[in-house]
């Protein structure tokens, strides 16, 4: 059984290490055209913002490991160039030495990754434009970032030695690795412009959460450029890039990092004649096989079941990606295992921030024409308020409006976001129901949560709607009825809301007869607790009332205000 | 519809909250015999500690709250002194004014908590010894650090300035509270020494798992004293409190904190005449009604199922708490909510560490009877070891041996904690195997996690088991077979085991002549990882042979070196 891998980083290490503790005769022979294999390329950015000080950090595995430990044949600088699905071959093109080889193969897997998007733009190759996708890219971009600029020398209202250096900087792109260069660029030093086509950025969110990580970006001295894309790059002698936008702007940059993206690298199932899916990704079956019974692929080329909805995607993460390849050797060695599918469980760190979903977001619901969910926000402490560090979490919760079923959550905040993130995807992974969030026993000491955890909370506030206590309403349909402010006058005279009518709860009591009986009664407090207390007090009196969701809280990242 | 409510923390006060929204009409009295109600008696020994500086962020909810926001007739320094179950009386006592009142109720709910054990030892009234449980508890001994010792005052070694505050504690008692407290005196600059009864402390841990509690603890300072109890303590003049151990030791202390466990608060549920569990704790039933049909009672009073094993038990916790006061209340508007009972999901900050667990711990499958267990050790990064921060993860995995059910999780660590252990109770919760925790999706990126994340990585390990890919020992049989270290001759040079034939493993396919094909060879390295490798190079190759479960770094604290 001769088994080749091509593509030595997360998926296809994966599968080289496992198929050789299932089967020790094998012949595994692992490629990869780059110089390093089973490279942490999600450090990158931190590499090149300096807190991963060392290249060699970012070496998991070396190929003299691959050899030593698991007698795989690992072969760096070498590409596959050819592949015949029919001979069961591959041609080999060794890049140091320029050779070319054929090699057959029994079983063969494809984990070729994706590439960065880089379109077709007038100016696209100056030098100065980067990707960030491999240890020599990054090394390009502090080679960059350390060097000296040569359109600074000469400018007679500057030094050379503090402004020579990079000190402005274009990130095209407000994804994951978007985001994480423009937090490493500001930290080391430079003014940064994020540009973003979209209208938002970090496309896994929905567009109102979205917001308060623009915010945050700004509050951190990024410029954010959105709903605009890039035309094209110029470089002026003596002068920085200038990268130029669809809407006519032009901003100014001693180095552009393009992360617009990535795109399945499918050139190799393209040559072996397999299916590629819809959304442009290598299309697998639940054991990773390809449409050739003895190809499999995995990693960011292959395109994926969501878990939730059942629909294809293309979700370029590194916990699947090892799964898949794990899977892909356990399929090789006989066994049955399968891929369940992933739910987009992930995670950024910004600053002292983490912005974290798992499951569906509110968009995809929407964008399949799902109508049966219900959603809320809630504001919770990270951890007991009385307790030093507290951060405000920032929870939107997705859930079936007729069984209950958690779809999708989203969490932001500078305290707490893994521990509730993960809770979030095992609940999803394991089909609860917010019912079982409710019920939840989350660990708890006042460093580390609440008695009642935000994971609970956001339970709490779900079931109370599914069960009727506690009908809602979202800030987008806040015009159709009766707004009650039930905040006290100082809280209104900070900010407050047009057109509502103020009845502080310690009052609202007493005071029920200044309210509408024929028109439904939208209730506004600042996180919707006080809120939800009026709710039950009005309906109980034969009002109807709505909880608006999330309150002047959610109101100020809402789009409506 | 009256509802009286004793006991104004935790429980009572969910209970009182929740029942207003459910029933706007109901009259609820809600006594407490403290000054406080709904305080945060889980920060006291941060008040005492001094990281939560004021008294006043310990009162969550206030008096006056209760009867403003939800219309509770709310009273304080008043206790329960009478209960007549037969009339649905409860006799009050105002501890202000001394009167005594009489009030009907249609349903009693008792949430009186648990009170600090305090044995009958002699000299335990001597001034120093505190219990931390109230407001005015934590108010004490911070004033008693605050003062002046009368003992030192007239030492001729010593000035009266610096050493006139107390800088000599004993904590008696390992658990959460006296952990806690061990921390946050030493954290005020007093040497202190912890006294503990049994031979390990945080009993919810297994032994060998707080073996590692205890190294920590020293290495903070404190001196940790096990497997002796106290005897007594005496206050000779001009001299400090004595701490008298029953192995005959006589520890010095300038302030004694007891600290060995809570016992629930019967006395009210005695008076009433409703049934008292084994354990000591009132008897309930799923909606926590007693045996009488119109009193309830929740909280550390109560015992509850554990929700693992079935077995009865005392779990005194918030998080539990909270929730059967909702459940009470729920009950109480006619609802069927339903307790699940309890998998004791608990974590304790200490120093820089958290201390967790969540299910059942092997010490109580172990008194159960119970065998069809198995357990892996591990010792991941908290996250990628690449990135800056990354702490070793200790973490106890118990599984079901015929069915791969999690049973119980026990983490100790630096970094990362709160998630783990949370994903692992989400797990318990909802009935997951070994098999879901290797296909969990949770969050990753360099700062938060890895690729695999440390619960994929548990999954796996037990799952190789199971599927009987690895074949495992634990150090306490390692006795049994014939040794083989894989580790590399450096490493053997630090720390070797006795006995152990050394092959490295790159060597080890070369030199499979050198090993014995009659014996069970019992594979070592240093966390169990290579060890795995050989364990399937050595079976693939027709031998028998095991891994030994963590490897050195189980060795380290297994008891057997």
């Amino acid at each position: 059984m001769k088994v080749i891998i091509v593509g030595g980083v997360a998926g296809g290490a994966s599968c080289a290490a496992r198929l050789r503790r299932l089967d020790e005769k094998a012949e595994i022979l692992m490629v990869e055209r780059g110089p390093y294999v089973s490279y942490a390329n999600c450090g990158l950015p931190y590499h090149i913002g300096g807190s991963i000080e060392n290249e060699s950090s970012l070496l998991v595995a070396t190929e003299q490991m691959f050899r030593v430990m698991f007698n795989v044949d690992c072969r760096t600088n070498c590409e596959v160039v050819g592949i015949n699905s029919k001979q069961k071959t591959v041609e080999l093109k060794n890049h140091l030495t320029g050779t070319i080889s054929t090699e057959k193969y029994d079983k063969l897997l494809l984990s070729p990754g994706a590439a960065p998007v880089r379109p077709p733009l007038k100016g696209i190759d100056l030098p100065g434009i980067f990707s960030v996708r491999t240890v020599p890219d990054a090394r390009k971009i502090r080679e960059w970032l350390d060097r000296d600029n040569d359109h600074s020398v000469g400018n007679p209202f500057t030094g050379n030695d503090t402004v020579s250096k990079p000190k402005q900087a274009v990130v095209i792109g407000g994804g994951f690795i978007g985001l994480e260069m423009v937090e490493n660029l500001i930290e080391r030093g430079l003014e940064v412009t994020l540009i973003e086509k979209l209208n938002q950025v970090m496309p896994p969110l929905d567009h109102e959460m979205a917001i308060l990580v623009e915010r945050y970006l700004t509050k951190h001295g990024a410029k954010v450029e959105l709903s605009d894309g890039v035309a094209g790059f110029r470089k002026p002698e003596n002068h920085a890039l200038e990268v130029l936008t669809d809407s006519g702007k032009v901003h100014l940059a001693d180095i552009v990092i393009m992360a617009i993206g990535v795109r399945p690298e499918t050139e190799l199932a393209k040559m072996a004649g397999i299916e590629i899916g819809k959304l442009g990704g290598i299309r697998v079956d639940e054991h990773m096989r390809t449409s050739d019974p003895d190809i499999f692929a995995v990693g960011d080329a292959v395109e994926v079941k969501n878990f939730v909805t059942g629909e294809w995607a293309l979700i370029p993460l590194a916990g699947p990606a090892n799964r898949q390849g794990r899977i892909v050797a356990d399929v090789i060695a006989g066994r049955d295992s399968k891929f369940r599918g992933t739910q987009g469980t992930s995670i950024c760190k910004l600053f002292d921030a983490a912005i974290a979903q798992t499951g569906v977001s509110e968009k995809q619901l929407i964008g399949l024409g799902d109508k049966d969910y219900e959603k809320i926000y809630i504001y919770p402490n990270s951890h007991a308020g009385y307790y030093p560090g507290t951060k405000m979490l920032v929870i939107k919760l997705l859930f079936r409006k007729s069984n209950g079923l958690v779809l999708g959550a989203q969490v932001l905040g500078e305290d707490g976001v893994p521990k509730r993130i993960d809770s979030f995807a095992m609940a999803i992974q394991m089909g609860c129901t917010i019912y079982d969030l409710e019920e939840a026993e989350l660990c708890y000491a006042p460093p580390f949560g609440s008695g009642k955890d935000p994971v609970n909370f956001a339970g709490m506030v779900a079931a109370n709607i599914l069960r009727g206590d506690m009908p809602v309403c979202h800030w987008d349909s806040a015009d159709k009825g009766f707004l009650l402010d039930v905040r006290n006058p100082q809280e209104i005279a900070v900010e407050s809301v047009p057109g509502a009518v103020n009845i502080p709860l310690p009052e609202l009591r007493k005071r029920l007869g200044e309210l509408p009986r024929d028109r439904e009664i939208l209730i506004i407090c600042r996180s919707a607790v006080r809120a939800y207390f009026a709710t039950r007090i009005l309906m109980q009196n034969g009002f109807k009332a709505r909880n608006i969701s999330g309150g002047m809280l959610a109101r100020s990242h809402s789009g409506t205000n």
